[in-house]
């Protein structure tokens, strides 16, 4: 029949950030959305989530989902691309205050149609996008071009999953919309930039290999990304490759543990218990294709190194507090310095219902 | 006594366009919409209705309002302007992927302040307004000049109605904000736009004859709008005249007619039924003043005539989709070639609660 | 336990205003909010509080708060800089259509961390703030510096409080963004602006008295802001101090008194009571440091004097309809005319949920 069912969300997270070198703005409301979603008949949906954050108000998610044959869904309207590993993770499930550089060539929010199944050992998904440069959302693209996303990932044994990621499409910049993201560290800084003029002139592919392992109180992901992309510069076409990767391990000292997802109390603080506890470590880095050099701004870095070390408490439910300390390290372009190390500490309440 | 009733919807509209020759962006979020409607004590309301859609977060309608005697209801804040047919419709409600052309001459949504009366056979309003351009929705107008704008629609037969607005005001425009409004096809190409410099500048009047007919199954819908501006050119003030114009019918082949409401489910689909299904067609043009020539931008087109037919499916309640195709011709100024013809389609699956 | 609270609610202002010499935009959709407040354990909260108005989204709160031992809170994320007294008050409870002149030197929504205190008879509160410009909101600030506020109001007999906020920090700006905010009238009208290259560059510190006192039917309240910015102009630094003030009073005539809070009908209008009737006046200023002279544009004011008159009426809880006169006449700088003085009536129609 056409029972209804809504279902109403939200997420505060509110940070305080010390970068060395550049304190500006240390406090930050890093996100404050809403979230509903609706269900019809068991069989169609529809999820509504505008957001606040960091001074913009955007629509992070709007989409309208129907159950086909076979839990095949269909779904159209503005979503995650189905591509990244970290990027695919709710915000406040991740293990460190920013998601890594593995991240920064993957598409995120995009507006297209996908078909997709969710099994307990299968995910897999086929999607047609307007397209989005590296580690961008967008919700109008200038080009005429489109992406085509691909993703599995399988779980040939409990607690243990493979998959692979594909996107192909093309995408053309202008000198006003260049259609090229800069590469940023976790607190913000651009440490690859292109120089004015440098536009997307044609085909770009992304391909990325993904893992997880659940094991008892830990959990571990590895993601590596290339992404290949026809740039145009003052000297002509280009063809850049680039690649990211991140290698993350999570132990829950206290509360249960939920894979992937982050581990809750098994006793909440407010009880008596000590809530959950988790701790993490990882390592991500970034290369750019030599290529690049003529095309960057000066002061750009050709390799970012980044490591991190995170703690997490989940005194209750909705509740989560972090703080990640990252240090990132850079080679410079041939011929030129390194650029400066940057080390942040970054300091977050979350909230979500 | 002081009861409270609060009531909650929401709207996503998730698009598919193809448009020859332009295919940028094809998918699109066209709407993502939430409101709020208070009632106190059957007598006061507030609605608060904030949107997003194609990348930008607004307020749609804000406004309260409160019953005086006789059935007349004083309402002050943003909401639709009470001119144009198609205009006042809801947009899940629309027959067709955009409005018709004669929806580019009316005013949009305004803030100002109303009394109107809502009955069974006659609907009446009277407001005073910022005032809009063309086709437009603003929260603020540049100029100091007020507009008035009144509505009539007067069921003297079961299934028939007929209406006229009236709206008339003036708007001074600078070369910043020039207040003139380019006019667009359904796929957002902008057939007439002025060139720079050209600013209102003074009268616009707007005169909007309309009728509606519901009978069985079919519903049938015109309307005509005329609207005076002066402007200001480099050569001096103008006043020019554009018209424009829709007629419109859609038949229910399956399920609960409506009238100007989309068709229900008889029987929704998740239960064997086939669910609502309609088609409908329409011839909509505009014509601008001839005297527009100096003052628009080359490539303009004095005249646009289109044609579209259309079908939606509404499986259950929630739940609508549709197919739209539309073709649209251009005349060019004296002189010059006509504008290239238009095609495009439009798919849309829709979720309103 | 984890008992979850949430508690929805929502404001709607709309306005008409007449401003003599310039009537631009007399309607205007001055607040469309809605917010959701949750409550978990008893313990810990989340405020969400998104906004719309005059054309702008942005998040007005959105904060994450724990109770620590003896009553003390600690809150992060972005809400009102405990400062100034009006300021603080929730704008559907003010007295008039907007805040007084001691506002503009007060910080106004900010983003930090802040401990707290709210008992019956003292208000304490201490943070550490990103800094914004006087009368200003901000989610992000350029410059590197942290403001401290605190702000103590206690209330030794009761009826009569007495109170103190202090700030200091910094703020640099550039010339893109000068950090310094204009002053402006409640018709928005700017009486004090900055040359252009004229920006922050030190030292800031703010000094608030304040006292409320409320006996019966009678209201008043009683502020002063002064406030030193280092700022620097084409002829190097200089040390500005600016003061503002004011004295306000309101008497309800008709309904139950609340102190801050806007008095509620005690019998509503529908049920054939006449709702809660409450006048007011205040006299408020600003007066800039003569030093400001060669940094200010030509035609702005060394001197503000204003006073208002206001009626506001609730018919029933959720409505308040208000309106408000308000004179302001100015000085010039030494050398200069007097600024023309400013007359205008605001009409608010308010709905609060």
């Amino acid at each position: 029949d056409g029972t209804v069912t809504v279902s109403v969300g939200g997420k505060l997270h509110a940070d305080a950030r010390v970068v060395d070198g550049d304190a500006a703005s240390p406090f930050l409301v890093r996100r404050a959305r809403a979230g509903v979603e609706v269900e019809v008949a068991e069989r169609f949906r529809a999820t509504f989530e505008p957001g606040f954050g960091e001074g913009d108000a955007e629509l992070l998610a709007g989409w309208v989902e129907a159950d086909l044959a076979g839990g095949l869904r269909l779904r159209a309207g503005k979503f995650k691309s189905p591509f990244g590993l970290e990027s695919l993770r709710s915000s406040t499930d991740l293990r460190f205050a920013e998601r890594a550089l593995a991240t920064a060539l993957s598409p995120r929010r995009d507006v297209g149609v996908m078909a997709h199944v969710e099994a307990p050992r299968l995910e897999a998904a086929l999607g047609l996008f307007n397209g989005v440069p590296d580690g961008a959302s967008e919700d109008r693209e200038p080009s005429d071009a489109k992406d085509v996303v691909a993703r599995v990932l399988a779980s040939p044994v409990e607690g243990v999953s493979v998959g692979l990621a594909l996107a192909t499409g093309a995408e053309r910049g202008t000198s006003e919309v260049p259609a090229l993201a800069d590469y940023e560290t976790s607190a913000d800084h651009a440490f690859l930039a292109f120089r004015p003029g440098v536009v997307a002139d044609g085909a770009r592919q992304r391909v990325g290999p993904q893992a997880t392992l659940a094991r008892g109180r830990l959990q571990a992901d590895a993601e590596w990304t290339w992404a290949r992309h026809r740039v145009r510069g003052p000297d002509g076409p280009a063809d850049l490759e680039h690649e990211a990767w991140q290698v993350a391990a999570s132990v829950v000292l206290s509360g249960t543990p939920r894979g992937r997802k982050r581990p809750l109390p098994s006793r909440p603080a407010p009880d008596g218990g000590i809530g959950a506890v988790e701790v993490s470590a990882r390592v991500h880095g970034f290369a750019a294709d030599p290529a690049t050099a003529p095309l960057a701004t000066a002061g750009s870095a050709r390799r970012a190194l980044a490591w991190a070390l995170a703690a997490h408490w989940t005194p209750i439910v909705p509740v989560r507090l972090g703080a990640t300390v990252e240090r990132t390290t850079f080679d410079g372009f041939e011929g030129e310095a390194d650029p400066r190390a940057e080390t942040a500490l970054f300091v977050r309440a979350a909230f979500e219902l």
